[in-house]
């Protein structure tokens, strides 16, 4: 059955290609509301493929917030089931001046496939549906049962996972979950991810006067928001890169010599991160390597500040609000609640009378790390060196994934990290981009996944 | 004659708030590129306005930037020359959602006539142009030499001014510069300009990676800019609110008692600026009052900052450039081309190795201070209390006015200041108004003001 699925995938790569493009011409932006129409039509355009490739029960699940898709095959008696999670939304495109092919008209140059949300995450789950698709159009079954659940809000927090996931444990209980939403070493080495970190996504907003006022009749009497503002984002760090929350790495567990050696043997070194994004010069806490602080070691990033003008030329405004959208990366035995209110009560604290303040949490996930003698996660560095030629590396990944601990704590079942993503696809930045060895070697590695994964799983 | 003018001007009131609300209309925003042809139809609009009401030599003048507006009359034999300046170009009207009416559909209010430009500088420079009328369709004559020169990129600082004035001394030579650009202290109380601050405008521009990169994936590794730069906004003022780049009080001459007591006789007090911004506390450089930080004491604010993104929602994004708007009023003897470079170094010196810097002076204008015994500058005492029943303040202005210094250095004639705006009109900000009061007022005052100019001015 597994043969008959990899011919069938090696004469179908265009095939799985269209599909693709077709899905990242909907410009599913999950973090602006005039997108939602679009979100919608995402979500149906799946459940109409899932549905055309022989999967069965799919449907548009209504949240508080986006919609989540699900599908399900079930007829593998006695084979343990597999939950795949993907997520159909995509980042923002702006600056979208800096994009050299405009986001939504997906286009190939070379072996790359330029979009948003060609790598992060449509490219990658839909290298599973092209698996499933397959198995179900060649052997005309699964080794596996098998359930898809595709959410629309991973790139604003997953604010409804969390209650759908406790609320919905029998439509989703599985033997293991799969996701294909990390990055290769490179495009030969494959990585099986072993822990994400968490996320605290905050913004602080600031009033000073109540009108926008003219820096010349009240500059040096009224305290301009966004003076007072930088004040207290440049307080967030100390002058060696250490973040200054009270209590921040209070629950932060050091790490032994054995962890920090299995860490530090990966491909990540300064000249690596150096070569890769072009900074001038490396930074951030002292006392850990770089491979350390991208994944073990907690981070605050402010990601833009609002208020006043940022057009051409010049405008000489003393505005009345400013406001700036600040998030931490968490680890493990970090609660992103109590750092949330840690970081509330510093930022007031902080904040000089002359402004109001007030401190809004948009989303708050935690950490998760994964157990590597899993046979479930063991079955990932079997099917990827099958599928890469080499096996691949496991280690932890320094962004997020909201699912990976909720799904652990409430289902119970292992999560497996196989990604299909590199390093250099620009995610969340402009020029997205996938490689498309790696898409149709992704669909061969899912396809392997599938049939180990029906022997090595016992049925829970 | 001048009974004659003001019993026009009186019976033609609405003519010349027409006349306003048609200038109003016209966008003619500088600092926006996209505003360039409606910076063309302002001043062709003004062109043709100042022949109708009988001026000749009316003209568009080139520069390298937005072009002037010229006009004249000079057939006063033995009269003195009057040169009246105003800017026909206005501030960006961001954030556009915060504004009740259109900034361009001009909106009369109960005595308030609502629209970007109205106070600043439309609504003041167009009260001498109906006076000129007045006159004009009266008496047929003036009873001084008068002069317009109406500018198009005050609001962007003027790059263009000193140039021109520097090579266009005969077309501009006169016995006074005559402006309506500055703030009455409240409806009833005129104020005459004694000296407006200087200004520096600079941005600052870092960049650190070459591209935007994802916060999980490099968070903790990479310095993000917006990081970097918080801190060296942060700290271009100490913890008191003391400008901290070196050299900067360095030419700041202290004040002598007698000069002390006079700026605090004025209205400017902690609490009327409190009432009047609504701000929860004031703030500013320690040891001077409130009236002395606002007019004799340089300062330093933050306009905009650009980088990342400030859309709804979140997105995790480690900006690979961010920049920030910076502005610094500057007082007697500060050269704003040294503190442009006192500046400029000093952000390049706090500037981490993580990122790359560079930073631009937009603008560089000297502050100007007005003697008060000239009987031009005292001629508009009289004006001022004939037309609004008040002895004018004398006293300074915390703005800046680029052709205030140019014109005195370069033409060595007085500069009168007259203003007719308020405190409370929104300059620079959302929902700008006129009172209208004090146009018809102003009207007079400039009909008083021309006559009695052209008897205490000596011919020079």
């Amino acid at each position: 059955m597994r043969q008959q699925a990899l011919e069938y995938a090696r004469t179908h790569q265009d095939e799985a290609l269209n599909g693709l493009i077709e899905l990242l011409r909907i410009p599913s932006i999950s973090a602006l509301p005039a997108h939602q129409p679009d979100i919608h039509r995402a979500a149906q355009w799946l459940v109409d493929r899932l549905t055309a490739i022989g999967l069965e029960n799919a449907r548009i699940i209504p949240t508080d917030g986006h919609p989540l898709v699900y599908a399900d095959w079930l007829h593998a008696a006695g084979a343990p089931t597999l939950l795949v999670y993907g997520h159909y939304d995509v980042q923002p495109v702006d600056p979208l001046d800096e994009w050299h092919t405009p986001p939504f008209e997906p286009t190939i140059q070379g072996d790359k496939l330029y979009a948003r949300g060609a790598d992060d995450n449509k490219g990658q789950f839909f290298a599973h549906v092209a698996a499933v698709e397959a198995y179900l159009k060649s052997a005309g079954q699964l080794p596996v049962n098998l359930k898809f659940i595709l959410e629309g809000e991973e790139e604003v927090g997953s604010p409804n996972l969390d209650k759908f996931i406790q609320h919905n444990q029998d439509l989703l209980r599985a033997d293991a979950l799969l996701i294909s939403d990390t990055p290769m070493a490179d495009p030969d080495t494959p990585v099986v991810v072993t822990g994400v970190r968490g996320l605290v996504y905050t913004e602080i907003f600031m009033q000073g006067p109540r009108r926008d006022l003219h820096s010349g009749a009240y500059g040096g009497a009224v305290h301009n928001p966004l003076n007072a503002l930088v004040k207290v984002l440049a307080a967030l760090h100390d002058e060696q890169g250490r973040v200054t929350v009270p209590g921040f790495y209070d629950d932060v567990q050091e790490l032994t010599p054995a962890e920090r050696e299995a860490i530090n043997a990966g491909p990540l070194t300064e000249e690596s991160v150096l070569a890769e994004t072009g900074a001038p010069a490396l930074w951030g806490e002292p006392g850990y390597t770089v491979a350390e602080r991208l994944s073990v070691r907690p981070t605050l990033d402010i990601h833009g500040i609002k208020g006043g003008f940022i057009g051409e030329g010049g405008k000489t405004v003393i505005p009345a609000k400013a406001s700036a959208k600040v998030s931490m990366r968490l680890v493990p035995h970090q609660d992103p609640h109590k750092i949330a209110r840690q970081f509330a009560d510093y930022v007031r604290r902080l904040s000089p009378p002359t402004v109001t303040v007030e401190v809004v949490t948009h989303a708050a996930a935690d950490s998760a790390v994964v157990d590597i003698a899993d046979p479930a996660v063991q079955a990932a560095g079997t099917a990827c060196e099958l599928a890469f030629g080499r096996r691949p590396l496991f280690q932890r990944e320094g962004g997020t994934l909201p699912i990976v601990a909720t799904f652990g704590k409430v289902l119970g079942a292992p999560v497996v990290m196989m990604g299909l993503g590199l390093p250099d696809d620009n995610i969340h930045a402009p020029n997205e981009r996938f490689h498309l060895p790696n898409f149709y070697r992704g669909i061969e590695a899912a396809i392997h996944y599938y049939d180990i994964f029906s022997t090595v799983a016992p049925r829970r």
